[in-house]
């Protein structure tokens, strides 16, 4: 393959014209994801071998070749060290790799930089994790947990919900080519807070013929346990993981599932864990329960996710337990068991700082659980890109071995000898024509994909590509669409819709929860504000006042020595760097101290103002992006613009609601004035109190 | 009467804080009105009469005298040529005046002058208008029609509807001295939509004892009738008004009135008008209604006021039927007959031009509605000073006997020689504490007195008269009030408070139907934006589309000679003036004309473009109105403050939505963009419309 860049401008515009010919004009329903280009520039594919593997990777180049007509691209294995795992080496030859998937993956790579205009050169691509997984909360009647883009692709609630159909398998081919185009290689079917029914005859022959279509496209597939399942499923009187029975059924069950499934992943477990049965039930400890797994797997090469998101009622703060409770076993786990563990120490919050059990444990590996679905960042209404936050995740220094010890190379095996590596990320899709609800929300799942292939990328780089790749450069003008200049397009479309994207993150923080405050949600739903929220006999960690401590005094939680102490499970520097209001980043003030509403920020404003400031910064975001949005009319198909135009309208008044809701319920404790040069509150706090109960109630 | 201006600074003092002890601190219910001031400075009040108006005079100056201590108050009768009807003369000495009435005016113009600091002169002071209304559209059930302030405080419905109660008899003196302070003389008690059962002898006694309340305030009684009370209530088998049985049933059923109430003031008659019965139903016109009336009414003075708000579904421009309909009958009416015209030719939109009947007959008196009631502008939510649409109005030029020939001039007897003058204001008071609901609403029955008095006073006076009268020159700290320098409050707070009112109304014009849009309300209840209502089979002069006449080409409704002629009911030069788009002030532009949207404005925007910064500029006002009022917050009590507070919020979310559900609205035909330097809409036309349909359906 000869390498031609930048191309030649001609070229470029016949391809486009050619792709715009196979697409519908002016309607777009968003399925076909960042998977858009189509051309008939032939190209010739060599590859000595054949396979389903490599017949897609042919196909692939085959459907959207954009280099020189009738070139040749030659898809080679070879036994590189250099190499590891998934990864590939481009030459001008063309894509070699060590295996299969690598090649499959170097030619999604070599297609992505063609059509996204970045240089191809000889080079050689390794993967940041071993193991790239998405986790489906999906549920077996086909809901979806915390699922804003319909039902499952997965799972349906009827008489014939384990038939598959042709519509089935179209979907989860579908969905395998877009989830390989982006480097993830695993997918667990279904909700952590898992069915034991799943691992019934019937189930898994469903997951036997899902698991038939992931393949192809080098993604594994992986089933939630339920730990209770020997009693409920094998009619066990225990589900002890010391019990001789116990440990028979469930190496049984694993050796059923891969006589069905040679290649499965292995298991995720949700374990004593917000009312989820696990092995302290039975008097034994989460390393009992991992390493009974761990056995039953291992003469597969599966793997056990043993997820470190547990919590009590007690007195002590939430943020410390999880690592309170599995620093102790760190080294007893087996080796192919992987600590699961959220990035943040609550619960995929809007900022978060990272888990300190990130670069605490140092013989046992642990993994990154990143929320995809937007949970507490506005489901599948509110724009936000969130990139930036895993990126700003992966990139914070744990210091577990000095300066440089981030959390992405804490767990991607550069700091310690892990047998396995992994990263997980709660899937944003259903069964909405555009997979994910939002348009936007498509932009997460790709970032998700390529940041846990390569957590160097940055985030602009990555919403360069989306664009680039979902968006065409046209023009649509009264119902004809027309194609554009790049540089028209680049200038008037790419970069301030790249901009809003960038920017996106930080304005969510901003009139949700900024400074560090954190889990003011309403209740359950978790989309609009409630930090009044706590019923009488509510456990008060479930409450926000619990998480905001506000007070006549001031705002925030103090887990510094004086508070919970939860500092002290971060390394030094960082430990003393947060443990002072002056060095505490401020994006992290509330989270770590209790501060007065007259504290003094760095700009000179109080703390009072300072949070006004932020909540109207925040409002005045979501109106420059409906601004961006609406500007970027002309280059847009009307049904995606519409689409998000209408989303961002919803956005740009909940925005409005959690600053106005914010900042009136903290005023009833700052009794301060919010600054007259701001935008009043449009809405009383009586309502929005009243609304969130109707909400709350509609949830109940 | 010594006169001294302005007064010492000690003095105002002394009495501002004497009047400060009399008061809760911090918590005000809004019921006392305008008329806050008491002072224990003893006055020396003599005169020669005594009678139970006189007393009140004297009452009324001993308990709110800012004067010198012992100072001498003649109140005398007089007969001088001058003093026209309830006028007065103003002196050294005290008050004169040729009627009691007019010495209890002269008292509370005096005490006003005092307490707003105001020179006190000699001067002569007479009445714009005769008769000064208040009309009630209040139901025998309670319920007010377009009443937003509680029930009426004259009717309720069960069982002891009827019974006099002490609490009655106190809230009826408190609203008649509150109506006495400000000039209003009459008071029609129940809705021109009338059941005939208020002239049954039950009802009669109920309207005797409120008659006895209002009297010594100088106020008459009159009562809305139904023009087939002599079926319902009589029995007789027609209402036909040239009948000898309904001619006498009338005479008889007046005679009783006033055996009851001798100085009983009237009727008036909403007949052939929105279905209510008339004339028309038996074959006769207006004239044989009124006349019949009229003729039993003449013996003792009454005075019949026949509406002249007409319609019919016919393909007829609605703004021209009445016109069309009372022309016809100029000098046929008896000479105690007065036409009652809304201001406007269409019904009390937030901007219309007069009606043409306004300086249209000349043998026969008009007399003008105005609304103080807030059916179009807001209810009691919106902020929304009514005295600048109503100086508008008073001060439009009709051309009617050549320039100067205003509405005011045309109805008050300067241009016609009329034996009766009125004026007349749809009443915005209810049961609420504070009379009017919204606290600054207070405002709207104020100037309406107070204009309906003195036709040239400007909205600015009258503003700054109400503001001083109604919050105290204090400063609320932390539950403590304090008195604050005039100079302070004056700038802190009469000023910005001030000019927030007198931009209210244009502020509503712009957010809701600015250029001369009219009628495009939500049915019904007239609260919301409803520019798209016009369900199959209604009538389409009760459907804005009706009334906006959007199309592809443009907006606005056609009057011209090219559309419905309506111009024509005007008088030169006015009507060339509105003929032409260029001549016709763009306030009213698309009241008279259709025009493009491209149509250029004066300052060279698009129609479009100017549509779209008039509602953008809605808005902003609102927001600037809630700085204004957050900035006062030290200046009033904690209760006031909060109720206007949260009325504003209410209100700028519903400016938001006007702007949002009409610019959408119409940007169907227009398909042009909204300027992308204005804020984007954040409500979906879908949304709103069904939200419309939720507050119709709960209508209904």
């Amino acid at each position: 393959m000869k390498s031609k860049n930048p191309k030649p401008m001609k070229s470029i515009l016949s391809v486009i014209v050619l792709f715009f010919l196979s697409l519908g004009l002016n309607a777009d329903n968003g399925h076909q994801l960042w998977l858009r280009s189509k051309s008939n520039i032939p190209v010739q594919v060599v590859s000595k071998r054949s396979s389903a593997i490599l017949t897609i990777a042919r196909q692939e180049l085959q459907h959207a070749w954009q280099g020189e007509a009738n070139q040749t691209v030659v898809l080679g294995l070879t036994r590189e060290k250099q190499i590891k795992g998934d990864g590939f080496r481009l030459s001008a030859e063309g894509v070699h790799a060590n295996t299969e998937r690598g090649i499959l993956y170097g030619v999604y790579e070599l297609l992505r930089r063609q059509q996204t205009g970045q240089a191809i050169r000889d080079e050689l691509v390794n993967p940041s994790w071993e193991n790239r997984l998405l986790n489906h909360w999906d549920n077996l009647d086909g809901t979806v947990e915390r699922g804003y883009a319909g039902h499952s692709i997965f799972w349906r609630a009827g008489n014939d919900s384990l038939t598959v159909t042709p519509e089935d398998l179209k979907l989860w081919e579908a969905y395998a080519r877009a989830n390989a185009s982006i480097g993830i290689n695993g997918s667990v079917l279904n909700n952590v807070n898992a069915s034991p029914k799943v691992l019934s005859a019937a189930y898994l022959n469903r997951v036997k013929a899902i698991a038939d279509v992931l393949r192809p496209y080098g993604i594994k597939t992986y089933l939630s346990i339920n730990f209770a399942s020997p009693m409920v499923i094998g009619r066990l009187s225990t589900a002890d993981p010391l019990n001789a029975e116990v440990v028979d059924w469930w190496k049984n069950k694993t050796k059923e599932i891969y006589t069905l499934i040679p290649d499965f992943g292995g298991f995720l477990v949700k374990a004593n864990s917000e009312g989820q049965p696990g092995p302290q039930d039975f008097g034994r400890n989460h390393v009992d329960g991992a390493n009974l797994l761990a056995d039953a797997l291992n003469p597969y090469g599966g793997l056990v996710m043993w997820r470190a998101f547990v919590y009590n009622p007690s007195d002590e703060d939430r943020a410390k337990q999880a690592y309170n409770e599995f620093m102790p076993f760190d080294g007893q786990f087996r080796d192919n068991v992987i600590i699961q563990v959220k990035n943040g120490p609550i619960d995929f919050q809007p900022r978060e700082p990272f888990s300190p059990l990130f670069g605490a444990m140092k013989q046992t590996p642990v993994m990154a659980e990143l929320q995809v679905t937007q949970e507490y960042l506005g489901h599948s209404i509110h724009l936000v890109f969130l990139a930036p936050m895993w990126e700003e995740f992966l990139h914070s220094d744990t210091w577990q071995e000095g300066e440089g010890s981030t959390v992405a190379r804490a767990t991607d095996g550069s700091l310690f000898k892990q047998k396995h590596t992994a990263i997980a990320g709660v899937a944003n899709i259903g069964l909405d024509d555009n997979w994910c609800g939002h348009d936007f929300a498509q932009a997460n799942w790709y970032a998700y994909g390529r940041q846990a292939w390569d957590s160097s990328l940055s985030s602009e780089q990555i919403a360069d590509e989306w664009l680039k790749l979902t968006f065409s450069r046209s023009l649509f003008v009264e119902g004809d669409q027309k194609v554009v200049l790049p540089m028209e397009w680049d200038l008037n479309f790419l970069k301030p819709v790249k901009q809003m994207m960038l920017n996106s993150h930080e304005a969510a923080v901003d009139y949700m929860m900024p400074l560090g405050l954190h889990h003011i949600f309403a209740a359950h739903h978790h989309y609009g504000p409630g930090p009044w929220w706590a019923p009488k006999g509510m456990r008060k960690d479930w409450t926000p006042p619990y998480y905001h401590q506000a007070d006549s005094e001031g705002i925030g939680f103090d887990r510094t020595a004086s508070g919970s102490g939860a500092v002290s499970q971060y390394h030094e520097p960082l430990q003393s760097q947060l443990s002072s209001p002056e060095t505490c980043p401020e994006a992290l003030l509330l989270w770590f101290h209790h501060v007065s509403w007259d504290y003094k920020m760095k700009n000179g404003r109080t703390l009072w103002n300072e949070l006004c400031y932020r909540y109207d910064q925040g409002v005045q975001q979501v109106r420059q992006f409906q601004k961006v949005w609406d500007q970027a009319e002309r280059y847009v198909d009307r049904d995606r613009f519409g689409r998000v135009q209408q989303r961002l309208r919803d956005q740009s008044l909940n925005a409005m609601e959690w600053k106005d809701a914010c900042l009136l319920y903290f005023q009833q404790y700052s009794q301060r004035p919010i600054p007259y040069d701001l935008e009043r509150p449009v809405n009383n706090l009586d309502d929005l109190i009243e609304k969130d109960q109707r909400t709350i109630r509609a949830y109940e």
